[in-house]
């Protein structure tokens, strides 16, 4: 009884489904295997596969596993091996004196309504609480072209595979899984805790006990929960001007009343605006976008002033991650005599941003509430991934990483600075080292937006510097450069061919006077 | 020159360290080597605690490979690799003709502050926007008892460990990392987005587009995206009693009206209550806590209601990851003509909670402005567990994990039901086969509080109902049950030991009459 065609035989809706099949059957089935793979995981992939066309069935015996080893082109005792780990996953069934079989099919799945055009009875719009931030916020997927000097985005060439692998692998023994699989409820892994207070957060100066931190999602999860526990309807929020966007859009969900603060050579001006905020944003270690950082004796007179206007300080450590390889002056939240200062840092920008991971740190009763505002959010930042950190930086590699890629990014940024004195000496720049980005004054004629746009159709993206005044006095002939993704070798290219935009667009200008 | 003493001798801070240390220095250093582990991790290990120690600092040299495999009891090729490894990696530098060296020490930390008891001098509470949560929203981390009916904790002996494991390792793949280390801004993985849309929506009868779905931090952050988007001041949400105790906390936060909508045994009553909705929070397939399924007519009539209306309807397909194994009713979605049913659940909760996976299937124009206000809040679950899911499905893990876990569920549910019947035969329950809870109604007589933290302390966990009423006509005598941690045998015995406190509750409540 020979059966080849499986289609028309099998059917697995009504389970009318022949119990065997003919080796020239099994054949094909097993044709799509690739050879070079694990035998159990590629043995499963092309079952699934036939399961999902129909064309296997729950109770379809399986071959004996000689005439599988000849039919796979590998040895018996593998396939044996194989089998026996599908048995025990529950693809396959064995029955005693019987042979394998397919496990009974699920069974068959409501029938999915068509792929249809959807059409909203619904005037959307009309319903949304914090409407119109699609519009705002931008996404960030546009491919780069080939020279792209954009801010933040991750080299994966510095990834370190080997040893987040190790880390993730730890992270998945048995006792590990016991701690971060189930739900934390409110809670973080105890062990990144620990690794942050007594091995990250001493080189901000900061000393911490386990109740004044709280894991994010990454810097912009700290950013996001402050404001929305601080910075709510009724109150006012002071940030930077020039300034990070988001953090304005932050606040405008939040329903703050935003206050533009200007920012000169040493970080934020404490003028008058200053008072009547409820909580000030700032970036003291590397200003963003001007990459200032706030002197010494702006921060001492900062903290005076939130103590006698009682404001509260929110200490953003942008890019601050990088800075590990020389000193940097005392973080805001390490010269706190009030705990008056919440401090908010990332974990994983320097490595890999899509890990998202990162923290907050301020006074107990604040870090509670964020707790138990992130709790209803999404309860907690995955677990598997808290506690792979915690290993990587037990095993100190988050220290070798930050050395490395402190050390490719000087590189980096000694090869820009050298390529703006050379080909735009008359544009003036400014620039943190041991951080990625510069900012460009471009001369005044220039408009940067139209510098920008011209040079993303010649192959190398800038960022203009209007995006961070918010509206407000937009200065026309600022851009920012980093060398976050761009290799050391190709940043001089990427510089002529921006002198190159630059002399013609002037041309131009000129011509049209 | 002998070298004995270390910690005396060198000193990192000032770099004052001897370029070599003795065999014996080496030997004591090395000695907490874990000689089972990999001799790259293991001896970077024991380099960097002693580094930590200022037992060692950067410019020592390190033994020669011949002395090295000596102290370490390993072969001198096994060193070479490990020794080539931590180069490649920056703990050591290769010097030519000289040797292998420690490398440089990142510099001195800023000095922290000493540990401090925190004093705010601030008052908190006064400017907190959403405050009063944390004590709204208990902490789930009271260690359970040895019988615990505690509902959706996870119980790990049924983690697909391998699998999981291979899906990770899967998902380092140098292609793989280009994809999701990135910031990835607004998106989600699109292999992840496939995989939904191809092989699980289809099970609830659901048919999407990429731009209908959005990857969530599980079920919970579902439900705190969408109500905070349809939700927000001057709205009415619809939330049903009893019910999850979270969606009212959630509603608190976003600040919409509520409106408290009963249940009978066909799910929601479609009562006046209703039309003044603009949002309608319901959990059909398995209501929680009363484990009632929403009939068909119930399904047709609450949608016809809601055109009529003009009112949303969320979906929360509460526990229903657990009924793969049996057909279902349609879901809303799957039923919904005029996009207005927003489809929230979970992807997690079955395999590890802490994991935190979920999705939001509705109308394009809602899942831009969800993804637009996720992207401020956090940007997006991070890449590479969204990957590594996507590889677990693709491998058809995820469906033989479904079936596992819902054939032990069932296992341990009809051991449940039978213990429930034998030993408290006047109480009534209710439960959904496929589903880990169940719902009992105790004699009236009985306090449900009482009982809870009777049993509590006799090492037994249940939920007393009166959490799912919202502080409305509390009902005293419900409490609920779950089989989710509690192995198959161990149930009889937590309920018999239930039987004997409410026996004992009730002479204690006759003797009080």
């Amino acid at each position: 009884m020979k059966r080849i065609g499986l289609a028309a035989q099998v059917d697995a809706r009504t389970g009318q489904s022949p119990q065997r099949y003919s080796p020239i059957a099994w054949e094909r089935i097993l044709s799509g295997i690739d050879r070079n793979g694990r035998p159990q995981v590629e043995l499963m992939k092309v079952l699934s596969a036939a399961l999902e066309r129909g064309e296997l069935a729950g109770g379809v015996r399986l071959p004996s596993g000689r005439e599988l080893a000849r039919i796979l082109g590998v040895s018996r005792n593998t396939v044996i091996a194989a089998i026996s780990d599908l048995v025990d996953h529950g693809y396959l069934v064995s029955r005693e004196r019987s042979g394998v079989y397919i496990a009974d099919p699920l069974p068959p799945m409501a029938t999915p309504s068509a792929p249809r055009q959807p059409m909203d009875r619904i005037d959307w719009g009309a319903r949304f609480s914090v409407g119109g931030i699609a519009e705002a916020a931008a996404s960030t997927s546009i491919p780069p072209p080939a020279h792209s000097f954009e801010y933040g985005q991750f080299d994966f060439s510095l990834f370190p595979i080997a040893h987040w692998r190790e880390c993730e692998r730890a992270a998945l023994g048995k006792l590990e899984i016991a701690c971060w699989a189930r739900d934390m409820g409110d809670e973080d892994d105890v062990e990144l805790l620990e690794e942050l207070r007594k091995h990250i957060l001493p080189y901000y100066g900061i000393w911490s006990r386990p109740d004044e931190i709280l894991i994010t999602l990454g810097g912009q999860q700290g950013r996001y929960l402050v404001a929305q526990l601080l910075s709510g309807r009724g109150t006012r929020a002071g940030i930077e001007h020039p300034g990070l966007p988001d953090m304005a859009k932050i606040l405008g969900v939040t329903s703050a009343e935003i206050r533009h603060l200007p920012v000169d050579q040493d970080g934020l001006i404490l003028g008058d605006a200053l008072d009547s905020c409820d909580t000030v944003y700032v970036t003291p270690d590397h200003q963003n976008p001007t990459t200032v950082t706030m002197s010494l004796t702006r921060r001492q007179d900062l903290l005076k002033r939130a103590a006698s206007r009682d404001f509260v300080v929110v200490e953003d450590t942008f890019e601050t991650e990088f800075v590990f390889h020389e000193p940097s002056l005392p973080s805001l939240r390490s010269m706190d005599g009030d705990n008056r200062v919440v401090h908010v840092g990332s974990l994983s920008k320097l490595m890999a941003p899509g890990l998202r991971l990162g923290y907050v740190v301020a006074s107990p009763t604040v870090i509670r509430e964020l707790r138990a505002l992130r709790r209803l959010m999404h309860r907690h930042p995955p677990g598997n991934n808290q506690r792979a950190l915690a290993i990587f930086i037990r095993h100190g590699h988050y220290r070798t990483h930050m050395r490395r890629a402190a050390v490719e990014l000087g590189r980096r940024s000694a090869a820009l600075a050298a390529a703006l004195d050379r080909w735009l000496p008359d544009v003036r720049w400014r620039h943190r080292p041991g951080t990625s980005s510069f900012w460009l004054e471009l001369p005044l004629e220039l408009d940067a937006g139209r510098l920008s746009m011209a040079a993303e159709r010649r192959g190398v993206r800038v960022t203009p510097g209007r995006r961070f005044f918010s509206g407000l006095e937009p200065a026309g002939n600022f851009i920012r450069l980093a060398v976050s993704t761009l290799g050391e070798y190709q940043i001089e290219a990427g510089i002529r061919l921006l002198e190159l935009l630059i002399f013609n667009l002037k041309k131009g200008d000129l011509g049209h006077c």
